[in-house]
């Protein structure tokens, strides 16, 4: 197994960001906070470029390359939000992508990573394995941009966690507990780093669909596990099969735990976050939203951040959402 | 008529708003700066406390009062966003307000004025006349929050226009033209005296709905003119008779010029802003994106921001024009 990232590599990731992402504000409201009788601050990342968080990793990975592995391209497999940082961070370096995608990702996904000049391989994510569909671009001497269980990838998503430090030390609090959804953990693992860098004794939870709580199951069983196969769920940013092997050795040291949260949680979030936050959230963006009314997480009088990782979500899907 | 507003009343508004008020980031797409051929930067006031720009002329507004007469309460007739800037701004002060809202407003904003402690009475807004349904309640000495046309109202509003100069500033870029939704133009006209002061060559245009054009039109005729009456319009927080006597004082010496949208170019840039910002902007908080369509602002090779002044838009309505 790899190193870990620790702080310095997410500080050495926030400097080759600087000035090409977005520092994602935080939000509050009023209403919400009346709510939990906390204050919850939300950190945006749907308004990052690509309208998730996933570039900070990608173009992280693709700055620690040569410039002659570069120059050869690179390839990743992703239900979309990777694939449209991956595909944006080759944009940026002029470089070649091919981006192998579930056929079944939303089409906005898929569109996204085509209007940005990367070339989009489809395959059935029920029958094919997506390994076999990347291998040949990895022989032809293309870089594999893996979606979280890498060094480089964790530290850029942790730089997440640098900005809600400095941002929260601006307005003056201190806190409690940061939430934050959970795929293969590389988002909650290197926000994870940054947070208890700068504060210990500040919880980190991560947050997964329920039937995809693999890294609860693992937490619990001391090891990596996998989930079952034969469920669905509308959170398609977080479907992945089990923990990374570097990101749940980082997870299970830092996490006060993970939780899992039904799809009609996540939808309930998805209106909560239109109707107070005017944000548009994709499902699995808003898991972590979603589980502040699960009752696991401490709110009366605390201070609570919680990330909206991304909000890729097709119009019909968001409209039959809104509408329920 | 009352002195129109400077910038140095503006200045005093930024200041007491300071802390209590979101200051709202400068958000761009790569994508929509590629469809524009220029650099368009975004002032979200969707993110704003009560999801309009509204609080903040009202807030600066009720600071004006003296405490004596805060005491007595605050009236106000608005369709929605306004009501919600002024509920918001007396809860701060502790003090009663009562709003007169059209029965046919979004039942959301009414819901909202309700929820932060106002008593909300609804008139129809086709057979009685709004400042009859005030009338008595000023009578008993609660003091008047107009919407739009009074100095520190527009003081209030023009706060944003600093904010964006100062944003753009750090980001090294001067501003070609900034695009502002306009009813009754309040927030354009405070806008502009921020703009002129920092940058007099920067175009400042004023967005209308179809129909409630009468500020475009009052700029070509020299006076103020009205709107014909029978039409309607998505646009429910624009829908205004006339412009005010100050706003066009200031509107008429400012602006580069007005542009009517119509409902379908409102609901198309609602789609986008979705698409492209992740953010929920309503009908006429969408305007001055809409415009950007029409062909009659310069775009290319420019920077020009575009105000999105609310987001207080139904689930029904927002899931019907999603799905279009």
């Amino acid at each position: 197994m790899l190193t870990p990232p620790g702080i310095s590599d997410i500080r050495v990731a926030a400097e080759r960001l600087s000035g090409l992402i977005v520092k994602t504000p935080l939000i509050e409201s009023p209403d919400l906070n009346r709510r939990y009788g906390g204050r919850i601050l939300f950190k945006p990342e749907t308004l990052q470029r690509t309208g998730s968080f996933k570039i900070r990793g990608a173009y992280n990975k693709l700055s620690t390359l040569s410039e002659e592995e570069r120059s050869r391209g690179v390839v990743a497999f992703s239900s979309g939000n990777h694939a449209q940082g991956v595909a944006a961070s080759a944009a940026m370096f002029g470089v070649k992508a091919v981006i192998a995608m579930p056929a079944d990702a939303p089409a906005m996904k898929i569109g996204n990573v085509r209007k940005m000049g990367a070339e989009v391989v489809t395959f059935d994510r029920f029958k094919e394995d997506r390994m076999t569909v990347v291998r040949p671009y990895i022989e032809q001497g293309m870089a594999l941009v893996p979606p979280f269980d890498d060094p480089a990838i964790i530290a850029g998503q942790g730089t997440i966690g640098l900005e809600l430090m400095r941002q929260a030390k601006a307005l003056g609090v201190a806190l409690d507990a940061v939430v934050i959804p959970c795929g293969g953990g590389g988002l909650s693992s290197g926000i994870s780093v940054a947070v208890k860098d700068a504060s210990p004794n500040t919880q980190v939870w991560a947050v997964e669909p329920e039937h995809f709580d693999d890294t609860r199951r693992s937490l619990a069983k001391g090891e990596r596990v996998s989930n079952e196969p034969g469920h669905s769920s509308i959170c398609d940013a977080l479907l992945t099969a089990e923990p990374g092997a570097i990101t749940f050795e980082i997870n299970r040291k830092n996490l006060a735990g993970a939780i899992a949260v039904s799809d009609k949680a996540a939808a309930q979030a998805m209106r909560d976050a239109m109707a107070y936050l005017k944000l548009v959230v994709e499902p699995g963006g808003c898991v972590a939203f979603a589980a502040l009314s699960s009752g696991e997480i401490d709110l009366a009088g605390k201070t609570v951040a919680v990330v909206l990782s991304g909000g890729n979500v097709d119009f019909s899907t968001y409209a039959q959402i809104m509408a329920a």
